[in-house]
């Protein structure tokens, strides 16, 4: 089983500056590379303290790229309604040059207001730029001369430099949430999932991840070759009852700036965009108790942990937590104190070879 | 006196790969940095060997930030007719943080007439988006509740995250190659200035020089202060005429991929680019006798290059060499033995001239 961390940054500039943040950040990327997790994440989101330290996450990820070795760096998302594709494949295709084909890149629609109109986009016109701009990365790296005519974007012919390091393209990704037809088209794309499981019930989720599953199959895709990531936040000490204690604030506040973004929702009604307008309301709903009673996060000791990662696995088979051991404004100590507990109590426990005899601790 | 590098790839898939070309300049950058040189540049260009491999400059020096510890970033130049404002802004914020505040923004207009056509701006838009987008830029560094209504964007109230690292702002330069309007508003608005002398005559670019610090006195900005980065192919052996023997194949390669990428211009006029369509006609009379002849470029043995830089200071004062020491398909090793001879051989003779300038106001 593998298990990737996730930068989803929610943090002031009066609480941490960017500096901080992305020197915190990179030391931890450095550390998960040493311990074995196997890909690094992170968000295209602007202007809130919801995400807004990544307004380009490929900016990110080529830091990282010289900061580790063998990790894999997965945009978690990029954004092709607000990227030019011509832009976006050009330094992704750089990206995958710099990282000597590390590169795995995650595609996603956006769903805050505040960052359509500031782009000047049409949510209604959320999913088809979401798909000509994925359509279009993908001829752009794969063929010469290409012309584009598309509904948002003509160009061409024009071929694409650098060329991408691997063929015949980076592995793509699509980020869901709880729109079933994003679950169904990436199946039949052929696309590997990225999802949020703690904004769903497990069984919706569970029936919305069946939908790609089915959609993959029904496609003709080599069964089992789907790859799942799931976002978690994640946060460990030796003492679960100190974990639970300390993470309540952390998730409070990473709640409450979501809550702080999403408020354009309060005001807006997209047909592509079915339910957002409770976006607000659903979030409010979410408690720190429900997050623990129903395990939509990874809390506590590393054995408890372990059952929690357990559980999810039962639930919704062989997937990749992509995991949140940073979020709202924790100090990095603690960040870096949940990446070496799960890397040295959990993750063994998740190895092929310990499947069969589970090593006891204590 | 200061020395910089500065990358220009001219290179085709067939000759280097991305990855390849990445790993040579990184190389050089830790080098360079590690060897007392004052920065690293890079530029924005699409789909020809001619710059190509460098379609987002902010990538490449995101990774250049891990690799180094005291050189200066400059995008050498981002184009904000290519680029939406609030995404430019965002990713330079982010590599001002990545670099502890290392990043020197360099703006151009952009030239060839293929890249115009694939976004699907006109030429005749050129400075108007240009000037917008710098301005839309500064506004987003330094204000919070930004509303901008410009004649290509409108947004806000928004506030870019993360904020700045340098205050108010990154120094701002201006890319400018034989337009006199660009040289003038450059010293007038108050910024730094990247010019390319290799197309001009030094008569013609002493008088361009003039305008600018004409115009940045008249316009009270303190005398002096303004920074001046100058363009220059160079390749170094211990034996000159090694030196200007190998050196010929390069810059024959580098003239033959410029040419390549100049050819939109046999069918284009624009009245904003006056004077361009002979581009393809003038670059066809740069010979490389020429170009020694005139000390268009640094090729020589080390007391060569070193009289070479003097003349060029006797021509236009205090000055920053921007050096191409890589250019076409040259191998990595004769990239190296450049930066390695100027260092040790050149630079030292033109400490006593260092002066340390203060971070402009740009």
């Amino acid at each position: 089983m593998k298990f990737g961390i996730n930068f989803f940054p929610a943090v002031a500039p009066h609480e941490k500056s960017g500096a901080q943040f992305y020197d915190e950040a990179l030391a931890l990327c450095e550390r998960a590379d040493a311990l074995g997790y196997s890909s690094v994440k992170i968000v295209e989101h602007y202007f809130n303290p919801y995400g807004g330290y990544s307004p380009d996450p490929v900016t990110f990820l080529a830091a990282v790229s010289q900061r580790t070795r063998r990790i894999r760096l997965i945009t978690g998302a990029v954004i092709p309604a607000f990227n030019h594709p011509i832009k976006l494949a050009g330094k992704l295709a750089m990206l995958d040059n710099l990282s000597h084909g590390r590169l795995d890149v995650g595609f996603a629609r956006a769903f805050l207001p505040i960052e359509f109109d500031a782009f000047q986009v049409s949510m209604d016109e959320s999913r088809a730029r979401f798909e000509e701009g994925i359509a279009a990365c993908l001829r752009l790296w794969t063929e010469e001369n290409v012309v584009w005519q598309g509904r948002f974007h003509q160009f061409g012919p024009v071929t694409l430099l650098p060329r991408v390091y691997q063929q015949p393209h980076p592995p793509v990704w699509i980020a869901a949430v709880s729109t079933p037809q994003s679950f169904e088209w990436a199946g039949w794309q052929g696309y590997h999932l990225m999802i949020v499981p703690y904004l769903s019930k497990h069984e919706d989720m569970q029936r919305l991840l069946q939908l790609y599953r089915d959609a993959w199959r029904a496609a003709g895709h080599p069964p089992g070759a789907e790859q799942v990531q799931m976002s978690f936040h994640a946060y460990i000490c030796e003492d679960g009852e100190q974990a639970r204690r300390e993470a309540r604030e952390y998730m409070d506040d990473y709640l409450a700036k979501f809550i702080q973004a999403a408020a354009g929702w309060n005001t807006r009604v997209s047909e592509q965009y079915k339910g957002y307008e409770k976006t607000v309301e659903q979030l409010r709903a979410i408690t720190y108790e429900r997050v623990l009673a129903d395990t939509k996060a990874f809390i506590g000791d590393p054995d408890e942990v372990a059952a929690q990662v357990r559980l999810i696995r039962d639930y919704y088979g062989e997937v990749e937590p992509s995991m949140q051991i940073t979020f709202g404004n924790m100090p990095h100590e603690r960040a870096l104190r949940t990446l070496e507990l799960f890397a040295q109590h959990v993750m063994p426990r998740f190895q092929e070879q310990a499947v069969s005899t589970p090593p006891g601790r204590a």
